[in-house]
């Protein structure tokens, strides 16, 4: 049985700015892109995302010319990417192994959906975050097709979310992706030491972290050097 | 002090194809980019980075066109994308936080760094994974520019990767950046039960949690209509 919220501390998603999105994406997470043209929904998984501009904030996303998201975003010209927790593990790898060309996923997996505040397509439960999309332009590059979305809304859970991913609670973190079949989850925050309080400590221990590495790669030389390579 | 490898257990940089490079962005980590144009060499963290084609390799950096790095690109045609460990924490801030105009960030860092294979940027120790790019587009998107590298070698440290990112030794991970001073790195791997081998307990599963995720969803409209929202 998964963890759920103790009783009282519900979770609930809150609506955050259109400059939420790029924290939302910059850790690098996996996403789930839900698209609607007429009455056909789709959900695809795409971990190829990035931030792409503050001001205007854009955001990108790249699919395959053969996918069906591909036709989905560019006759509807909008998608939305779906920060999926670890609960849907199994459902991004489903999402990912059929196409909707032929199988009404969203329908088959029953996963509940709930109305986006700005476009037409589903937002999905089970997730942590969500950036709705315009789509601003289309770009192919390689076997690629790079769609750069102009940010319209943005939520995320209370719970996930507050300037920064949380990573407090195990089920209420976005889920990455690693190929394959593997995923995995970020463990905790850590906090650089901000350098504008630069300290000589700091200093010091910059030094000496560099000394440890610069040692360690002397001694790799050396190994390398004895074993002929 | 951080833990080191046990004695004979020493981490090796082993040469990956290009197509590696996806492999090792695709979970969306920071990269540190080493950038070198005449006697100069430069240093910056970039966390919005994705890979954008499969054939050819290619990979995506948005950089800002104030910083040096985008003049050094824009110069050179060339960059590396260095994947750091959590024992760069503090180095990817100082690196974030100077510009390479006044500053030469990595004689200062004192940061170790060692020759890349194809390119003339220098590669950076202390990383667990390295991709050097030459230069294929650049494009302008909002307020950052987008540079579109073809991948032309591809390094990572034999411990932190084989064909996925092994996440087993806590210094041995890719870092992420979550936005600030905050960081994070990813906890272990998760394998999603792939949907080639779906069993009838596979199909229960997947309702069992669309079930649960439904109820709560359920739980949570009846509270919010109770507040009146």
């Amino acid at each position: 049985m998964r963890a759920r919220p103790a009783v009282g501390v519900r979770t609930m998603r809150v609506h955050l700015t259109e400059h939420d999105a790029r924290r939302l994406l910059v850790p690098g997470p996996l996403t789930l892109v839900t698209t609607r043209w007429r009455a056909a929904e789709n959900v695809m998984p795409a971990a190829w995302t990035t931030p792409l501009s503050a001001i205007p904030p854009l955001v990108g996303v790249c699919v395959h010319p053969s996918r069906h998201t591909h036709d989905m975003i560019r006759f509807s010209e909008e998608f939305a990417l779906n920060i999926p927790s670890p609960r849907l593990l199994n459902h991004a790898a489903y999402f990912g192994s059929v196409s909707g060309r032929e199988v009404d996923k969203l329908d088959l997996s029953k996963l509940p959906t709930f109305r986006a505040r700005r476009i037409d397509a589903p937002l999905l439960e089970g997730c942590v975050g969500w950036i709705e999309c315009g789509l601003e332009d289309a770009i192919r590059l390689g076997d690629h097709t790079l769609f750069v979305g102009r940010v319209v809304a943005v939520q995320a859970e209370d719970t996930a979310y507050n300037e920064v991913w949380l990573l407090d609670d195990p089920e209420e973190r976005p889920l990455h992706y690693l190929g394959g079949t593997w995923y995995a989850a970020l463990e905790r925050r850590l906090e650089a030491r901000p350098p504008a309080q630069a300290t000589p400590e700091y200093a010091r221990e910059l030094e000496e972290r560099a000394r440890e590495m610069e040692e360690r790669a002397a001694e790799e030389r050396a190994e390398r050097e004895e074993r002929g390579e």
